[in-house]
């Protein structure tokens, strides 16, 4: 556990962590974001001594000095380490694919939701509470369950059975609220923050940025340091693509690498609010849409993490793209074809970003890339039953395919 | 990779490996399941140089000394490995549970698959194929997805939609045959075998059980070779019940262990064959029994490794129980609570399984126990729905619930 300080991302403000503190009042809960900042100097010289013993599949814990808890759930020593695959795509040797599914609760999230949680048990809280339609929650609820801390999750009440199965059965109190996501997010975050409940809101609360960067720091190892040029991740709410850019940018300063990727922030064409913020240029600024994906995961109208997910993408040279669902169909069916890998349709949209900008000779057969499948494709079967053949045989009929 | 020959768990005739032969001609596919036998002597001295050497998160492959192939599948570097965590459950202090969703395909079966693929480019053959209702067959997708093998799945069309996305996104050929399981695995058998594609089909090949064998040694190692008193699996066609004999038994017959635990088969109460044909006595006889249960990995009437099965378990001092649908299902939910851990059905049997074996005071609180999860819930999330509140609220009748 490394000791830090929280600064706003527009007003540069600092402040002391404290329990309840989780933006900058100034600027408000969007504006004012906050980043958790280490003494990177006083890291350095500890952290090249550290490069040696780094372990491709340890958890994500082996970057304490870099975090801002200490790992206290049975689940902690199998959280991160996730395998790196490489595949020949499109042309390109070797495309490097994170392969997030094969945590604890089959997502991505689970590197945010420990941090969290252990946080939350540094600072004795006895409620962790959130609002999700999905993987952030469930793996909240998996996380908590061998804590003595209550999970109380708010979620919309059309969210699909299979997510609601997951919080229940991992002994989550579920609220299932009739309005929107966006309406759902308010309600609870107002009661939650009234009643000094543990807030693992995406974007709201810094610390799970803090979680979530680690994937960056195991493509680096995982790597032998030999970064590569380009990241490629799904979008929603920014604070995955963020946190990538985060963890790249503190091994640098540290000493560990001499170089950012470009991250590639990949939406939804039905819902692309912070790719439309970030084109709108600077200063960045809070926006809300309407629109709507198959991509649940990513579909976000009012993105809490806007402003840092602009100023990090942009201060890696990278950009925001997006996919119609129909692409990102396309693409949940070809990387499975291809890699043997089944995602849920918001850890798909990496690789039909790379085959767009391959399309679009932004990306060419020199460069090396990295495409994070932040989530399993057993979360959402829903979504590609239309991909799927129904077809069904008699045995007189499936004889007869293997005829000469 | 190690040499070995293959032996008749029946009439003990052995046989030089070579393509094609997977069950003892005189015996039958069922009494004449083979074993595979390496030369133990020649292991022993090398084992105890590697014992140092072990690693808790490695591939399955750091046991290539006892396996019957090389690796050679871009996934192979992450099958096994897999988390052992520990939880209080039941009054019983530090409860293992081998948690084997974090695979590449969220089950077991990887184990398996890997093997058979690797067999199978040893042979260099051009389609593996295989008749599964389930995990089995998406992790041959998934991991044969990456060579130049086609995959052919037989299944009944009755499968769930969630285990057939998964099959045709990772670029399987799905025949979906109107019969039951038993019907379509003798069709495709014949079929297959004929044809001489490389068979995955459960228990007739003999090195299925080689890969599955890795779990008890990884059981070994991550409790530091002190062994546990107790291991409870789900047992369908008796394969993977039967690894784990093997395994202890591989690792105590060369030095590295001085105990095989007992070995408990936890089955469905509505389709318990093997436990059937188990009570029966000696000589072990196939079986084929009709019935149903909600757990469908294991809902198997004519079990293909009966005989290995039984000689295991006996050997093991271990015996078979099993549960209603009813149990089951509380065991889904009780698991999930207690741990956080969303298991499918058939996973979730060792842990109702414990709890009964308390309940009759069977097992007690000075035992060590190991609880084999072999597949995650999100495979299977009908199973649960009957089980889930499907209440939502009002905003109103949401702030409600939290007024003092």
């Amino acid at each position: 556990m490394r000791k830090h300080i929280l600064r706003c991302i527009s007003c540069k403000k600092e402040f002391e962590p404290k329990p309840g503190l989780y933006y900058c009042e100034d600027c408000g809960y969007i504006l004012g974001t906050l980043e958790v900042v280490y003494d990177y100097d006083s890291i350095q010289e500890e952290a090249v001594v550290k490069e040696r013993n780094f372990d491709k599949k340890a958890s994500m814990y082996q970057f304490e000095f870099l975090l801002p808890t200490k790992p206290k759930l049975t689940f902690d020593n199998d959280i991160g380490g996730t395998p790196l695959y490489k595949f020949d795509l499109f042309g390109l040797k070797d495309v490097q694919v994170k392969y997030d599914c094969s945590n604890p609760s089959s997502s991505y999230k689970d590197r945010a939701s420990s941090i969290a949680i252990n946080r939350a048990l540094d600072e004795e809280n006895d409620i962790a509470f959130c609002a999700s339609t999905g993987n952030a929650a469930s793996s909240l609820a998996m996380l908590n369950a061998q804590t003595e801390m209550d999970t109380y999750i708010f979620v919309p009440a059309a969210i699909p059975d299979g997510k609601r199965a997951q919080l229940e059965i991992s002994g989550a109190k579920v609220f299932a609220i009739e309005g929107t996501y966006d309406e759902v997010y308010d309600f609870s975050l107002e009661l939650g923050l009234k009643k000094g409940w543990y807030c693992r809101h995406a974007a709201i609360n810094p610390y799970l940025l803090e979680g979530k960067k680690t994937g960056a720091f195991e493509i680096v190892i995982q790597n032998d340091f030999d970064v590569p040029d380009y990241v490629l991740v799904g979008v929603g709410d920014g604070t995955v693509v963020s946190s990538l850019y985060k963890g790249f940018w503190e091994f640098k300063e540290i000493g560990l690498t001499d170089k950012i990727p470009k991250i590639i922030g990949v939406q939804a064409e039905g819902i692309s609010a912070i790719k439309e913020a970030f084109e709108k240029g600077k200063p960045y600024k809070p926006i809300s849409i309407g629109g709507n994906t198959i991509a649940d995961s990513i579909s976000v109208g009012k993105p809490r993490d806007v402003i840092k997910a602009c100023k990090y993408v942009e201060a890696s040279d990278g950009y925001f793209i997006s996919l119609t669902d129909e692409e990102i169909l396309e693409a949940i069916v070809d990387l499975g074809k291809t890699t043997g890998i089944f995602a849920e349709p918001a850890g798909a949209v990496p690789y039909g970003g790379l085959k767009k900008l391959i399309y679009e000779e932004k990306i060419t057969k020199s460069d090396t890339v990295c495409l994070v499948i932040t989530g399993n494709g057993l979360k959402d079967v829903n979504a590609v039953q239309g991909s799927i053949s129904r077809e069904t045989l008699s045995f007189e009929e499936a004889m007869k395919r293997f005829e000469e």
